[in-house]
Order: structure tokens, then sequence, then C-alpha cells
């Protein structure tokens, strides 16, 4: 099949590889009519992780089942699902517990930008929508994959409370994705601290009340006024970054959660002033399984559009063009159809 | 008056400084009836801390109102009052959400291993009893000023659920104290780790169901084996050290939350293996005023015994012995009477 890898920092291909195959019982193929580039996928393109040279890359897609091994009962060739990046069982204490990204069999989609993708836990990981859903949903179902799920876990680790002030910090897709789920638990402020103006109109429409594009002690000093010198109550850091980390608690009221969900990249935790200021973190890798339910019926009957961080679609060919333009902050989102 | 001061490491004198007086209208002066030592004393004690020579040192009492301030207006001289080691206001925002220890008016006690100290927001700040108490609730009462409220706090932090199991790391006076708050929030499973038997002693009689004599990977695998191999659903850390982190999260389970107490001392937070496993951290320094309410009808009704925290009772012209007993272990908390 065609898939899209990687073999050196700023080189991306579309290369033929073997196409995947049933091992376990547990699995699944299922053959990706949407797949899109994530922020994460940014970290080894710019060399910041280590890359496995002429190894698939990309993790969010949904598509059409193929075929499932033996012990998937839900599922069959024909059905549209979601894929979440993480693969999960949903029936280990971790799952029960709703930490379905800490699945004692833990898996992941390696191929996410191709033709087909493996799922080594089909039956815990995958939800399927009644039949073929509108073109018009497909991005806003993608988004489910990850993104959408990954901003909605950054709002329930910073435990946001109806009524409340909630900020993000990070205006990449994940960030967006923030604004809407804190505007989704009603949230009376949602602050989205951005620069750009394509992402403070995105942020608008996902329900941001106020914009701030200052940054580091400045955006702090606005995020004090607006919220009357006490601080946020609620703060989702969807970047990663040690800068984003410093700025999140730097605006925390005290007493706070902030909840990150961005993979850490030079983070050095403020921990005496988390311990001055009783400010706390939560989060991590996103249990999308869990949150798959909610946020699909949401998706389904209208209330978010989460599909509109998408705001590029290529044909799988292109896709080191996608890589190219979210790396420049040119798109935001890039969609890739195989 | 006669104040406990510190002059170097290992150098505690009792030497006479100024009375306090009433500087503000929100002032109070308290006769102490009881101090103690607490193991934040020890920071300074082993030169671990920067020591300003000849300050007075102590930060826990209860006492007998002297004098108040023109704006005190719930207390007068004869009450008899427990005074948090944190002084707040309990008006402004902070206080307001519960977080007293980040009041807008912070204040501090100074001298609480002394004859006199100053409550700088003693409206806010001192609760007081029905009349003098009987001698025998002293002791009590006195962890309320600090310990008992502290290990209160990890509890909250760590959000101990009916039915859970907690975990303690560290077995000073306030991780006993921590055993005693997961025991009275109904946690199933309490699991002190501690090799010293006078401490494990207390640690039963304050509801651990487990007691854990191993320490770091070993703890942490008999921990695992009392879990059913998922980890501890909630973690206090009662310590303050690199150690006592590195443990905590090493036992706790995918999506539950450390609750630190201890000022931490050269910890690294494990940024990466907190979001891996999506553990997150909470607590600082406790809001002891929040607290007081529910803990001293605890201690009053005879619900709780946080005094037996105290194995010594020292004049307060031997508080240097103290010192020296609790530093070496051979005490685990130590009552100054003036």
């Amino acid at each position: 099949m065609r898939a899209t890898t990687i073999h050196a920092p700023r080189d991306i291909r579309v290369s033929e590889v073997p196409d995947p195959v049933i091992a376990t019982p547990t699995d699944a193929i299922v053959r990706v009519t949407a797949g899109c580039i994530c922020g994460s996928d940014l970290w080894p393109y710019r060399g910041e992780n280590d890359i496995d040279a002429g190894s698939t890359i990309g993790h969010e897609c949904v598509g059409v089942v193929e075929e499932v091994g033996g012990e998937v009962k839900s599922f069959r060739p024909g059905d549209f699902v979601v894929v979440p990046f993480c693969h999960s069982d949903n029936t280990c204490a971790h799952c029960r517990a709703g930490m379905t990204s800490a699945c004692v069999n833990l898996g992941g989609t390696e191929s996410g930008q191709a033709e087909y993708t493996l799922v080594n836990q089909a039956e815990g990981s995958m939800v399927k929508t009644d039949g073929e859903p509108d073109e018009s949903m497909v991005p806003s179902l993608l988004t489910l994959s990850d993104v959408m799920a990954t901003g909605w876990h950054a709002a329930v680790a910073a435990g946001v409370q109806e009524g409340s002030t909630a900020v993000v910090v990070g205006d990449g897709a994940v960030g967006l994705c923030g604004v809407l789920a804190a505007s989704v638990m009603g949230a009376e402020k949602v602050v989205a601290m951005s620069r750009h103006e394509p992402r403070q109109d995105i942020a608008r429409q996902f329900g941001a009340t106020h914009v701030v594009a200052e940054r580091g002690k400045e955006g702090g000093a606005v995020v004090k006024e607006i919220t009357d010198g006490v601080g946020a109550d609620a703060v989702l850091e969807c970047v990663g970054t040690d800068a984003a980390i410093q700025t999140a608690f730097a605006i925390a009221r005290p007493g706070s959660t902030v909840g990150f969900v961005g993979a850490p990249h030079g983070v050095d935790l403020p921990v005496g002033r988390m311990f001055q200021k009783n400010v706390g973190l939560a989060g991590g890798m996103a249990p999308v399984r869990a949150y798959l339910p909610r946020l699909l019926k949401l998706v389904l009957d209208g209330s978010i559009t989460p599909g509109l961080v998408f705001d590029a679609t290529l044909p799988l060919d292109e896709v080191a063009d996608g890589y190219r333009a979210m790396d420049e902050r040119r798109s935001i989102k890039v969609m890739i159809r195989p």
C-alpha cells in the first residue's frame, strides 16, 4: 500500500510499504478514508524526536473496516469507524477507570496517513457510525481520533467548571479544540491566547469570549485583568514547551489545576511555585476511547463542529506539502485523503 | 519574653526577645500554652535552608488571647484559640475559594515556641473553643495549627475517595496525620510506608490497614501487590524530598493524583512519567483555616486524636533537646510548654 514515511528531519515521502495483516484475533484492518497531520508529528519532522528512518508516520484517521480478527465481534467489513490514536482493550482495570491510554494492552495507530491501518485492540478501541456519514461530517469525525479528544482531556484535567474562567495556552488545533471543550463544559469566560488572526477567528467560533494576543508576562497581565486579579480557574496547556508551561502556571489561580496534553519537550516544572501557590498539574496522553461516546454524539447532533480546525486538504501524494505548511504555520491542520 | 531562636545549623537557644506588640488593628497577641517543633523546622536546623541568625523559630501553637487590635471583633482576652501557622483575612477571593494559604494579606506565626506570639490577621485566622479545653485535649488541638491540617490537605489534594486505596509516603507526624485523614475520608485500604515500629503503631491506631516497611522499588512492588497490580488510587507525599516524590509517582495508578505537602527540597518532577501515566500532582502549603471548622469538631467530639503524634513534651528551656531528638528520629514530634 502507499503510506507516508519519514526518513530524516524534513524528509517526508509517500512510499510503497507492506499491507497490514491481521496478526492476532483482536486486530482489525481499516481502509483510511481520511487521515491528518498532528502537531506531534512535527517533533520528529523538526528533528526534535528520534527518527526510525523509513518508518510510517501518522496516527489519526477514520475509515471503513476492511477485515477483522476472530475476537472482533462488534464490527464487520463496511462499518465506518473512528480510530483512536491509542488502542485499548476497554476491559482492563485502567480502561474501566476511564484511563484507556494506560491500557495494559496498549497499542497505537502507525499508518494514519496511508491507504490502510492496523488497529490492535479493535473491539475495545473503535467506534462506528450508523451507516456511512455524510461527507460534510468527515472532518469533525476525524478530529475525534485525537485532537478533539485531546483538547477535551485538557479541559477535564484542568477541572473546567460551569461558570468558571478557563484559559487556553496554545492556538494549535488541540488548543482550539480545548477552547471548544471549555465552552461546551459551560465556562463563562473562555480565554484563547493567540496572536494569529485565522486561529483567533476559529477560537471565537469555538466559544472564546476573550482573545489575548500578548505572550509571556504581558499575556499574564492581561489574563490577571480579565480575572479581576485572581487568576484563571482552569488552565489548558496545549503546547508542551517549557515556555507554555511557565505561562500556564503564571496565570493559574491558587488552588487551580493546569491541564496539560502537549507531550512535554524540555519542560522543567516549577515545583516551588506549584507548592507555594497550590497549583496542580494533571493530564497526559488523552484516553480518547473513554470520551468517544459523548463526543461522537455531540458531533453527530451538530452541537460541535471541531472539523473547522482543518484549513487545508491534500491528497496523500502531496502529504509532504502538508507537513511544510504546518511547520511554517501556514496551515493549522491538514487533512490527507488517500 | 523568652523565645526559641536559631543562630546557626544545630544552634537552637532560648533567648530574651522583645514582646510582640499590636502593630495594626487586625493583630492579636496570644499567650502560648503549647507549641511544638515541626519537621520543616529541621530544614534550617540541618543547614538546608538559609538562617537569619538570631531570629525566632516555630510556627505551631495554641494559647490564650492576651490582647486584640481594634478590628478584631470575635475574640477577646481569655479566649482559648488555635493559631494556624499561616494567617489569612478569610475574606479575599483566595480565602473565599478555600485557599487561605494564598491570602492576599498572608502572614505567619513567627514565635510558636515562645511565651507569646503575634497573629497578623487574627479575625480571619484564629478559631476558639468554648471555654478552656481539658488539658487532655491540648495535644490534639495543637496539631490543628499545622500538622493535622497539613495531613488532611494531602488527602484532599490526592482526592481520597470512599472505598479507595490511599498510600502515604512519609511516616513523620504529617504522614501519620495523612493516614488518619485518609481513614476518616473512608479509604478502604490505607497503606502507611514506614520502617519504624513506634510510627507503624501510631499509623495503625490512625487507621492504616497495611504497613509497608520496604522502600524505593521494593516498596513499590509491595504496593503493586496490595493493589492487585493497578497502583494506588491516591498517594499522599508527606516528605518533600526527591526520593519520596519519585516513590509516590512510581506507585500511583494511571489517572490518579499525588497530593504533596512537604515543602519540596531538591525535587525534580518526573514530567515525562506524569504525562505517560496521566498521574497528576496537587497540593502545597495547607490552607489550614479552611479545614479548621471540620477538624475542630472531629477533635472535640472525640472522633480523632491526632495528638498521639506527640511522643515527648519538654519545657521551653529544653527546646534544643527537642530539636536533637527529632533530628535523630528519636522523637516523632515534640511538644513545648512555655
